[in-house]
């Protein structure tokens, strides 16, 4: 039978993932702001780069001591949505904010989301906590720190609700979390804008339609996602895996890091791969003279800074080497360098996470309606070849892809 | 253990769901121009109109004779979707044409999805017949069916993907037929469009900030919304039991729903309730003079044609029952006319399918990304509010809403 609905749940979820909203959209305002002065201190002070393996040393140090319990970071959040045991404690917040801010300052190549998810979601934990809900509530409320954390710190609130949704299991998407996801993503997006965050705006692609030929392109296009999107997940493992192994104390890690990516950076003598990257991004929608090895130098970077031990998320630079690539196949293949970039850029991390709506309905969010079915068919594609991998281990798996 | 993705059934979908496509989008493009002459027809000649009593009378009689297995339209298919013995009849698609052709040719209000799923996924069967595919694989192929005719009749084939996906069972929505669904949509889109068909162009609604004040009168709205979408989906139940009970001959009960609507018809005096109602949806998102309770007449000739036993769809009269309201509430509560029809419009058809996602990213691709947001919003608040009624009874429940 069909039970009619009750307001009363319905008035909770408004209450308590607004509440989830406030906080998150508060942590993400100010991750953002640190992160822009950091990033700027960075920019006029390049000398700071090469302390990056003392900040490794000291980092690591902290971590040891006191991060434990935190460097599941988002499969941690994952398996708790599935596990109702595993508590998410609340110091995971400041820990990874200070974290990602400093790994930002002395120029690791890190992302956000990673930040804003566990920010929100340990934030949401501890309002599951102070209204002592019961378990089912709780790993909802997860959900909807999930979507209040990438929703405000992207800007991107409906891509933020689909992602707290999709990111948790591969092949099935439960509406469980709907509501309090949908609150908390439009409440802390509307409460970063209204702190005065401003978030980076994208160029819009113009319309382009859909062919018989152009399908066949994005075909060649999904396949060169997949392979990169592969390459970055399997190299992060495996570094990580070769660290842990070569060099088990996490401080010398970090330091020894640290001092690769200095060389590294001194080798290829250019700032552009330090930090977000966000500049790089940009250019990667009009400059046919972006360097083709662009995305592999921002994948090495990244997969260095992370597997290293330093803190802070994938969507920047996912996008950074998506876009990157994105501008190299439109070159080859003679498409616009514009939407290139675009779909390279959206279908690079849903490959990766394995979120191809978040990232079609992100897509639509940061750079117009254009793009949707391209982004979308390539994202879907890029998703399938990636196979049951991705740069969430912790994903539980639905249903096979294939 | 996570299996390395193979090529073999990326490319048997790509192929099969392909077909699919080719073959729903034929269909919807024969159904889309014999609607459009159909549709000319009747406003050259409004004398038309007085014979819907008697082809309510013959359609009636071969649906009787020869339609007793299709009679379940969209609900068979997705019990079809459900249980691998539900055999959908080839003949579905022709007669479901010709029924869905004759009724706009007399002037009956309905619309379009119920026919071009129909087609689609009786094509598709038709299909994993002829490739003598397995049980799950069938299944699989009836998604892509729904997803190619859908996508393929509005020109909105990311919409149509997702809609495959999420009609079939409320509060879930599994990525099994992803692919060839996508595919389905995606080539049956480009068929339609590569036989000449064009598609309704909606007006795009300027970007509107989200604030607090805005998210307040989103809620009244959803309201507003959910309770016509209710009054909709239940009037049309109940009055089909009443006619079923009183006037228990098909034939009959059709002559006599023909009678009410023709009368209804000369009463309001007007043909604009007559039909799919296009020039009035169009006319909601600008003219502030359209009577107010527009949306309550389409809806009770909308009611009055499907519960006679009229075959066709209710997204189109959904389409316009909501831009109708939507232009209605905009002036109360003061919100923009275009971005109240355009969310009225979308989510209407949210709530009464309980598909918010596709119709969210269908609002996207028939209307601009500016109404992202707001539709997502309303759409999911419209569709919890309305609880786990809608317009496909057959539509299975994985989760209870609240």
């Amino acid at each position: 039978m069909r039970p009619p609905p009750s307001a009363r749940p319905f008035l909770q979820w408004l209450f308590l993932g607004g509440l989830v909203g406030v906080v998150s959209g508060i942590a993400s305002a100010l991750f953002l702001y640190l992160l822009d002065r950091a990033t700027r201190l960075r920019e006029h002070h390049t000398l700071l780069v090469y302390t990056l393996p003392l900040a490794g040393l000291v980092l690591g140090l902290i971590y040891d001591r006191w991060g434990k319990p935190i460097r599941g970071g988002n499969n941690l959040v994952i398996d708790s949505v599935h596990e109702g045991d595993t508590r998410i404690p609340l110091r995971m917040a400041p820990m990874v904010l200070v974290g990602t801010v400093l790994t930002h300052l002395f120029g690791g190549s890190v992302g956000r989301e990673g930040t804003a998810v566990q920010m929100g979601s340990s934030l949401a934990d501890a309002v599951a906590h102070r209204f002592r809900v019961d378990a089912a509530t709780r790993r909802e409320l997860l959900s909807a720190g999930i979507a209040g954390g990438f929703g405000s710190v992207f800007g991107t609130p409906i891509a933020g609700t689909v992602f707290g949704l999709e990111v948790v299991v591969i092949g099935r998407m439960g509406y469980e979390a709907l509501l309090p996801s949908l609150v908390a993503a439009v409440v802390g997006d509307l409460v970063t804008r209204g702190l005065g965050i401003a978030h980076t705006a994208y160029p819009a692609p113009a319309p382009l339609p859909l062919t018989v030929p152009l399908l066949g392109k994005w075909l060649v296009f999904a396949v060169a996602v997949a392979l990169v999107a592969t390459t970055f997940v399997e190299l992060v493992h495996w570094m990580k895996k070769g660290w842990e192994r070569y060099v088990p104390t996490l401080p010398l890690r970090m330091t020894a890091g640290g001092l690769l990516l200095v060389g590294l950076w001194w080798l290829v003598g250019t700032d552009m791969y330090l930090g977000l990257g966000v500049p790089t991004i940009l250019r990667a929608f009009t400059d046919p003279e972006l360097p083709s090895a662009a995305f592999a130098l921002k994948l090495l970077f990244t997969v260095l800074t992370l597997s290293a031990g330093f803190l802070g998320g994938e969507v920047t630079p996912l996008f950074f080497i998506g876009a990157a690539l994105g501008n190299v196949l439109a070159r080859l293949l003679g498409l616009p360098l514009d939407m290139g970039a675009a779909v390279g850029l959206a279908a690079m991390f849903a490959a990766a996470a394995n979120t191809p709506l978040a990232l079609s309905i992100m897509a639509v969010e940061l750079l117009g309606s254009a793009v949707l079915p391209h982004v979308a068919i390539v994202s879907t594609l890029a998703y399938l070849l990636t196979g049951h991998r991705g740069i969430y281990p912790s994903q539980r798996i639905a249903r096979l892809k294939h």
